[in-house]
């Protein structure tokens, strides 16, 4: 249920982590961390059904402790905990849920999770807004292949179940039927809502004519018209929010990413708002290859109350956030590669210092010393009187594009001999003028102009 | 015995995290990652008195977990269980142990490691000093003040018992009560010898000779000489191997930074030849201020036979590797920049976008949503009128260096007020160049030439 990672797939990660944090650093969070484990009460009763997946530690004496089964609710935990009413925050971290990982595809024990939330008391929908910019921007920036956010509203959901008739007791469990139809076809959602849950068909069939519906700004404008939705509260909230929201999105130039979705709904308890999804709009794998599917790649939404429930006086801290889903993500990138054939390499090492004649060992030392001493990145290999031919492959390997290669000749004449792995040119460089001219051919800046 | 970390605490770990990094990769290191937990079996036995710190998981049905102590055992099972035969890499990560966390000052029951290890059949001491040759780098790069590195040899401890008189049986315990000699004096911890381990006086006095020692290469030197000592094999092994790495360390020019010190024994058990600790000579706390204790803040040392342990054929994996000791580096710096009162920025954003007028939330969107995607850094405040005097104070607090403001007349004339925080100097800048003028003005470069 758990993995190691290999460098292969570390590196790989660090790429995709390295666009993510780029991302919010740009959207200036700051980063908290919190520890991997929370007192076990902390975590009760914010995860529904799925509380049951929650690891525990054993009781060793002292605190009941279990893992974390996400990065929101410590993060609502730290801002009561702390009295923190604002904080635009990500945090990057792995958490831990006791499902079945040989059942689904590519979902394990352990795995990581991106989160970026910000809370406070701000006005409507801007905060929202950039939200749902970061994840386009990140979906964009990390070129997994076409996409789009599906938004809707908990409180356009519970205002349409209230007007459909549905009982305030069963609007959680309707709600995660709904939330079905991103892989079931209605006729299907319709029978577990009226055969296992008890709804009446007629209910249902008025969910259904609301919930098959999805478009942009003008889905919205028409159920502001809509006589029955109008008239509820809530609903007419969310939508004078919707369309605020697509107003800020046109601005941000994404608005043709976002698809209002009134089939949404999110499995977490905690959403007390808007709510999205991205979605791929098709496998990035090739033909004839197997393919990934279609799935969420990122979600969030808005959770009002979440604070206010660790909050000795209830006070209520609004968030709103989203949380990539890296580990899918992870996935597809090591398919494309793999697809591509191409090699990714491990290390950064920018040159090896090889010798060509034996009893060279102290002078590779030396140089070695005087290139890291020089913040290149160099490597040697740990033998005395390593063939120079192992020492070439060795680069070819790991796709270390130089050589610096020391030779009696060469140390007589105060020269290094500079080879380039790919093109096998070699030419004498003077020792002293060695640093900037590996500078020089790895691309690393010289200086900020 | 866990904790949150602040932003500014994040803000701090961050730049303590890239000097290792840098350091880490200059030595051409991949990197991997295992999970937070391992089966219970694999720690078992690994860690000698301390195995009573382990965290286990409930067992909530599978296989009984425990929470890793420390990162090492994980990689010499991930070396086992993937027959790999060599590999450098790093592993930054956090581990648990069950300590009382009040009873020592900064040490907490989840913390970081971050370890760098050479696996590999090489020749002899050439990885061993780089190891120690990344550590001076590391510790003199973070400016934490001057250091020591102590060295010494499991191999020639032992001989050192042998010829002394130790019984075998008594070998480890001994070894454990020589450890104390950087906090005891030799009175005491000759008192613990005899009276608690029921060692002979004058074996405990024959040890007391050797383990009061310490020098540079010139003792090896005269240890070799050494009739009884250099009669044991171990301890022969063990002297010539260090006298070699002190040529490497020669050459590395970090001579003058390590003393090899008889009375370094370290605790765990698995060491099998050199062994190192880095302590600071001087706290860098000020005069007046609680003084911070010198400490190790580096070790480690080869361990030739744990991935043996994990092998079903017992196929050994020389290795050798260092732990830097961060939550310590952590403290100090944080200390530091308490004491200096200096202003640590939490954010890295290079512009707040702001508005004089009301009214103009709508173009500040659009123009934050153009920085966002040129890859500025920029934000904005989450309200539809703010007062500009509350911008310029956000700017303040939050370190943010430039302000670019939008106003009727900036909206005419097709520019922006581009405006210094500290100088408080405001240049309108054509809308068009605005991005240029702010990567200019922060210091990102524009060219790598």
């Amino acid at each position: 249920g758990t993995r190691d990672y290999s460098p292969r797939q570390m590196a790989v990660r660090e790429k995709v982590f390295d666009v993510i944090i780029r991302c919010f650093k740009r959207h200036g969070a700051e980063v908290i961390d919190t520890p991997v484990f929370e007192l076990k009460e902390t975590l009760t009763g914010k995860y529904g059904e799925d509380s049951k997946l929650i690891y525990d530690l054993k009781d060793q004496g002292g605190e009941l402790l279990s893992l974390r089964y996400d990065l929101t609710v410590p993060f609502a935990r730290y801002l009561a905990m702390n009295k923190l009413n604002n904080i635009k925050r990500y945090h990057i971290a792995k958490v831990y849920r006791r499902d079945n990982p040989a059942m689904t595809r590519g979902r394990y024990r352990e795995f990581y999770q991106c989160d970026f939330d910000i809370a406070g008391n701000f006005d409507p929908m801007i905060p929202d807004a950039e939200c749902l910019k970061i994840m386009c921007e990140i979906l964009s920036s990390l070129q997994i292949g076409d996409f789009l956010v599906k938004v809707n509203d908990r409180r356009i959901l519970d205002g349409m179940f209230a007007i459909c008739g549905v009982p305030d007791s069963k609007f959680r469990t309707i709600c995660s039927s709904v939330d079905k139809l991103d892989k079931m076809s209605w006729e299907e959602v319709k029978n577990e809502m009226v055969g296992e849950k008890g709804l009446a068909p007629e209910v249902a069939d008025r969910i259904g004519d609301y919930v098959q519906q999805h478009g942009g700004v003008s889905l919205v404008e028409q159920l502001l018209q809509d006589p029955k939705l109008s008239q509820n509260k809530q609903a007419l909230e969310g939508l004078r929010d919707l369309k605020l929201l697509f107003e800020y999105l046109t601005l941000f130039g994404i608005d043709d990413k976002i698809s209002f979705d009134l089939s949404l709904a999110r499995g977490l308890d905690y959403y007390t708002g808007v709510i999205y999804e991205a979605v791929l709009l098709q496998s990035p794998a090739q033909a004839g290859e197997e393919p990934l599917g279609v799935g969420s790649v990122a979600a969030g939404g808005r959770y009002d109350g979440l604070v206010g429930m660790f909050d000795p006086k209830g006070r209520k801290v609004p968030c709103v956030g989203l949380s990539i889903g890296v580990e899918r993500i992870f996935s597809i990138v090591e398919q494309r590669l793999e697809a591509l054939e191409e090699k990714v390499r491990t290390t950064e090492t920018q040159v090896l210092v090889a010798s060509a004649q034996k009893k060279l060992l102290e002078e590779r030392l030396k140089l070695v010393s005087e290139l890291w001493d020089a913040g290149i990145k160099a490597e040697l290999l740990y033998r005395k009187n390593p063939k120079l031919l192992n020492q070439l492959q060795y680069c070819e390997e790991a796709g270390i594009p130089l050589v610096a290669i020391i030779g009696e000749q060469e140390l007589k004449d105060g020269v290094i001999k500079l080879r380039s792995v790919t093109s096998r040119e070699e030419v004498d460089i003077r020792r002293e003028d060695l640093v900037e001219e590996i500078k020089r051919r790895t691309g690393q800046p010289l200086c900020i102009c």
